[in-house]
């Protein structure tokens, strides 16, 4: 018998959604009271079903919705180096066989059995990002695996996810193990050279998740102009001029972003073709307009502007002007490209936005479209079967 | 003005769906009267609204439920082989643009604006299928200027697709150009070589649209023993024994195409690491699975079993079948790839079904799965925006 605390369902609630892998128990289906209200947050809890028959091994954390994510079978009572160092095995096993290089997504939260654990990784160094209070609580025994079992020598805390402040967690980054790295690190990605900010960068300095999306723009970019709207550090722009475009113009709101993007082109070889703009990117692509100015490829990845449902209508309403502003600066033949990496937004809702905003943006000219691909987020970034919406990204190719 | 005949919309209907862009006019949507059930089929009409604007020049099938589909603008009158050339040389621009040798699907319908036309490509052969009446009453226009555009010197008709019966069409095959070959052909595709059959085979002989799916494969196939079921020719286990698995064992009904398998193993020079196993896919599963045989890699791409909607349930239980029985012959950390080229399930159903079945062929071994990759049609197989149905091949890649 374990000394741990007790999660217990509701009578109403049915067991069967925990038992066929279902990795979260939520506030309103547990019986909570004074007794369990008192667990840490992030320590360890045995979720029994209403009957008392243990389920599984959970890390709970009463002040959240989700009060109880599921870590393993209730048989296992308490959470060491080893447990850790065994997920962190078989998460860098698909790493391993996905990837030449070690520059990928190492663990992605629940779908490597981390749940709301990220860590990315840039050679030798990781950055972690513990957006659940367990993950925070466990930080020691999780650096200490993943020191042994990746052979990475530095390990940086990101505490900027947004996720944390659902679980009562701070938002100050930490060096774990070895030091923070001096200067951005380069990352070799579909033939071109990123620079990835790990201390100062948008979440983790770089975005793992387009490399399949930057690779299939690459494959239409021979001798294409391009126009990179939302650029960030040039995911886009520098794969494609590695496959030849013949120009490539980056815009983004940030000019540490677009200093990174233009140090990455150069060291790429490729800074004679490659071009930048600051600027809201809804108003340079109205005034890239004015100015009669056209691309072969055009590509928008904006951030999430659906975060969440409440957000839903209005982040529709804005991936739909961004299809509307960007389409008639693809010539015509020409490609567009246009990514949401909003949970809310489903495929099809924002298929159907794009759709209806390339329309628009269309209209009277006769030009129709074709969607020639969609893609999602890299290999790296496993989806829990379970939990269909966290296939967040979404990259459809138009031809126009 | 024109002589064309006219079909107009009931004053009922919305004429936006198809200023919209939407390609087809149903029957219950249109004024049918003795004069224009007269109209034959497959001949020009004008589409108008009620109000008698004329909206599209249509190709007309009283016979069909879909009664128009839109070609062009009202402003045009009549079709000749100019207008089959342009629409093709679009056609044409995008599949050079994908690929650097001419093996390609070239017209994939609707969505190249040629309504109910296919055209594989298969180096200077095309093999044509005419699957709505205005194709087949202007095939002579169609096959001029198609070999006026692509050089190809011979050009097949099948008349196999399942949609000719729907539009009163016959099922006899024919050469319309040039020759039929006396032998398979050899398409080089992810760094192996298939036989395509182009006049006995299923379908156009070789099925182009799997290729992306076959390239993801290929990239977890290094050492692995695959198993490769629904093999066809072999469009899964040869692109994996080509990006180096250890052994690749196709199962299909088809002797035929298993023997066209085998040629192109032999033709790549992986004949020594390829294995054929001719059954019914369900029974050999379960005859693998009592013989103690497990793979690193297992590929599932079956027939459409849920062709219709009235097919919808029962083909949802097949694939959740399949899973069920392939799932247990994936070892511990391998991939499991499941497909289907169903219309009728939606990639989210697919995927419930596809998820049930692999949780009931691991029910208590306690193993979990990632869904590590969706993949669809190639690019080549562009998407109609207003047709979202006709993405109708998915791909899920699971880690198990």
């Amino acid at each position: 018998m374990t000394d741990l605390p007790v999660l217990r369902l509701k009578p109403k609630m049915d067991p069967r959604r925990i038992r066929f892998g279902y990795p979260w128990v939520y506030d309103n289906e547990l019986v909570l009271d004074r007794r369990t209200k008192a667990i840490p947050a992030g320590a360890l809890a045995v979720l029994e079903d209403a009957g008392r028959t243990p389920m599984a091994l959970v890390a709970a954390n009463t002040g959240s919705r989700i009060v109880g994510r599921v870590l393993d079978t209730p048989e296992v009572t308490e959470l060491d180096e080893e447990w850790f160092a065994k997920r962190l095995t078989r998460a860098l096993a698909l790493r391993e066989r996905l990837h030449d290089q070690p520059f990928y997504r190492l663990v992605h939260a629940e779908a490597d059995l981390l749940p709301g654990i990220v860590i990315d990784r840039f050679g030798d160094s990781c950055v972690v990002q513990p957006n659940a209070a367990w993950a925070e609580r466990h930080i020691e025994m999780l650096t200490a695996a993943l020191l042994r079992v990746t052979g990475v020598t530095h390990v940086l805390k990101s505490a900027a996810g947004r996720a944390r402040g659902l679980e009562g967690l701070d938002d100050r980054d930490a060096v774990l193990a070895g030091e923070a790295p001096g200067a951005p690190v380069a990352v070799r990605m579909n033939g071109a050279t990123y620079m990835a900010d790990l201390t100062g960068g948008q979440k983790t300095g770089l975005f793992y998740d387009q490399r399949p999306n930057h690779a299939f723009a690459a494959g239409l970019a021979r001798g294409a102009q391009v126009l990179d709207v939302f650029s960030h550090v040039g995911g886009f722009a520098l794969a494609a001029l590695a496959a030849g475009a013949s120009s490539a113009l980056a815009v983004d709101g940030s000019q540490p972003a677009l200093d990174l993007a233009t140090e990455g082109a150069g060291q790429s070889g490729l800074g004679d073709r490659f071009d930048t703009r600051r600027g809201d990117a809804f108003e340079v692509m109205a005034a890239l307009a004015e100015e009669g100015e056209d691309f072969d490829l055009v590509i928008c990845d904006p951030p999430a502007f659906a975060p969440s449902k409440q957000a839903l209508d209005a982040g529709l309403r804005a991936y739909e002007r961004v299809a509307r502003l960007a389409a008639p600066l693809v010539r015509p033949g020409g490609y567009l490209a246009l990514c949401s990496c909003s949970h809310a937004a489903d495929l099809d809702r924002f298929r159907m936005a794009s759709i209806r905003g390339i329309g628009r943006g269309l209209y009277r000219t006769g030009r129709t479209a074709q969607l020639i691909h969609t893609g999602f987020a890299g290999a790296d970034h496993p989806v829990h079967p379970q939990l269909a919406e966290s296939g967040y990204l979404k990259a459809l190719f138009f031809r126009l």
